[in-house]
């Protein structure tokens, strides 16, 4: 076909495709920027006056106590779990925000990790990454079953786990 | 209008809409099918060759294990996952097979729990609810972070948390 004109009905089946994927590109970040407004509203509320904390290891109780408490600004309590599955069926532009909101949140928790082991708050051997992940995972898993059951039992559950996890295996032992 | 014969516009409009209430029914059932299937799928190789293992603390490591390394049969990993999120939009057939689901799966971890305390292989104070709902929900959030990531390192890490607390916390402590 190069260097031949294009027929008309080729031209409108070209013009016909622009407009479809105009409307899917935009549809795609309309997604994207809902996703990012969400994100940023529940990340401002699990994050909310933990400035005010100096311990690094309280810090990351209140940061979970916020979690399980403060899930009143976006129905369904984390927009990271829509989005995880929503992203799989092949929008990019909206998986990629998800990740970058993971990533952002777990960079969070590995920074408050990294400030307590210089503070000598934080057990010097402890693997920032896992502990973020940790964290991460089982907050999520617990808000899907607080999803399906419509009770607060696996939040209340998964909040004790961590608390106990993080003085028993993060926190300095008291002399 | 009790007693009066309903006009032919207005029996169009009912039929049309006992068509409509049939076709929205079938697709719900159809759903709940399709999960249905895809539970027994799942929680068949996530239980797989469990009866093998006497020790119970053995048989609930091997089924963390199971679910980090048998995920091939369902794309996604865990129907439940998809299925919280799908059935928070108004789908109640669904919404209740995934619950039925989860609640089997949280008795299976939980009869496994009670016949260890009886063999004194679980200590006597655990408590099987809340042990299920960490190993659930830790479980879930790693799988969505899979999703997301998609590289296995939260599944990982999952695992190595729940073995090492099984090992430590739920195990009864050898002589």
């Amino acid at each position: 076909m190069t260097g031949r004109p294009c027929p008309t009905s080729c031209g409108r089946r070209v013009s016909r495709k622009a407009g479809f994927t105009r409307h899917f590109s935009s549809k795609e970040t309309l997604a994207a920027e809902a996703f990012d407004y969400a994100w940023r509203e529940t990340f401002n509320a699990r994050i909310h006056d933990l400035d005010t904390i100096s311990n690094a290891v309280d810090r990351l109780k209140q940061l979970v106590a916020n979690f399980v408490e403060r899930r009143g600004t976006i129905p369904g309590g984390c927009p990271l779990l829509n989005t995880a599955t929503d992203a799989d069926d092949g929008n990019v532009v909206l998986r990629e925000r998800a990740r970058k909101a993971l990533r952002g949140w777990c960079r969070y928790i590995i920074s408050v990790i990294s400030t307590g082991i210089k503070a000598r708050e934080v057990r010097p051997r402890v693997d920032a990454n896992r502990v973020a992940t940790l964290i991460i995972s089982s907050l999520e898993g617990a808000i899907m079953l607080y999803r399906l059951e419509r009770n607060e039992e696996a939040l209340r559950a998964v909040q004790a786990h961590l608390d106990n996890y993080l003085e028993t295996e993060v926190r300095v032992p008291s002399k």
